[in-house]
């Protein structure tokens, strides 16, 4: 039985070896969110970077662009944060460029892993399908927030150990608590997550509407997968 | 109200600044359970070092030296890493040098802040006892698992922060995970930590007792804290 790990921040990676498993990065509140919903509504790729540099030098290059900071939309970027903002028919077939504070940065610092994979509570079961069927260990990061653990991303990784807890072993006290504190909150993630340092920090921009949306379960058959440098849509 | 964070491993303190903060060392499987057992006993001082080269320098100069190294004890020391072992009248007085595989590491990584206290089940209340009376933040350290972490120091973490909830605000995910973990699993927590992987570790060495006995709460009223470079037992 393959096993399936969690690394509860970016600056625990170093404690993993990536070569043999694939990474499922989850930065749920919102990077992570926004990009399945993006390929849910037809965009064609995205290339997350690390810096606000290389973001804005790809958007002069012709790509739209998403900048966040500090959980606000740095000014002079295309696209914000907010998943809603991807819910856009323009936005077809478009090429993204995106960097966060987080996420982007959890999903480049993957690259040595055999596949990195974008999940989210709105892609949980399209991706643990695709996994049931892979002959690899799946290590799931968790964005974090400024290399600190963060309650939402943790919770991700409980679901996704609770869906595949028949078909993966659970050896690391990562995982373990993961899972326990998903399935002590699954019956009201919101109400779990009241106290939760993100939440606060976006309640006070007014987006409560994301956070609700964002922990919405299985809405999308979306399997977002790095290619080279860019997020592609993988069809399982 | 002062804030009560948790680091859930020392390869996370880089992100916490402990100068005007008390730190509070947990490993409960089994170092700090050994050194509140000690002092409990009547040691008189205890020196953590982080190598073995360091113990075995002390030993010479004639310390009584306990080193452990995953999970066992290193040949040619004195004392072994259970606390049975501390429950001796012939170490009264005595000074002993320590080194394990997690818990010295994360003293000596710990000596920036205000003091540094020695926690584990044994002492809880003593602990929180001596917290209530200061002025100062808390940051709970847990030792983990070469830099991993672990669900034993994590419920730990969780066991102060529950009995400082009046006193000390939870601010970050790291505290309010820790806490929720403790209250999810304190009703048994020998069945909760049934699968953690350090458990599964000390099975294969048949120390069930010693599981047995960290875990029990309240058992000393002692609070073994860092001055200079040995802890001594502080009056509270």
């Amino acid at each position: 039985m393959n096993n399936l790990d969690v690394c509860l921040t970016p600056d625990l990676l170093h404690l993993h070896t990536v070569d043999n498993t694939i990474v499922v990065v989850a930065d749920v509140f919102r990077a992570t969110s926004c990009m399945v919903t993006a390929f849910a509504y037809g965009v064609g790729s995205i290339i997350p970077v690390a810096t606000v540099d290389e973001c804005r030098d790809l958007q002069q290059r012709g790509y739209l662009a998403a900048a966040e900071r500090n959980a606000r939309t740095v000014e002079g970027f295309d696209l914000d944060n907010s998943p809603f903002s991807y819910m856009d028919e323009r936005l077809q077939g478009a090429d993204i460029a995106m960097t966060t504070t987080n996420g982007t940065l959890a999903i480049t610092k993957s690259r040595a892993a055999v596949k990195v994979l974008v999940g989210s509570f709105l892609n949980l079961e399209a991706v643990a399908r695709y996994l049931r069927t892979q002959p690899y260990d799946v290590l799931v990061l968790c964005a974090g927030w400024k290399g600190r653990v963060n309650l939402e991303d943790t919770l991700f990784a409980g679901a996704l150990a609770d869906r595949l807890r028949d078909e993966y072993a659970l050896n690391e006290d990562g995982a373990l608590m993961a899972h326990r504190l998903y399935v002590d909150g699954k019956d009201n993630l919101i109400n779990y997550l009241a106290n939760a340092s993100h939440i606060r920090r976006l309640q006070r921009l007014g987006i409560q509407k994301d956070i609700a949306y964002c922990l919405q379960h299985d809405l999308y058959d979306v399997v977002p997968v790095l290619r080279g440098s860019a997020l592609v849509r993988m069809d399982v």
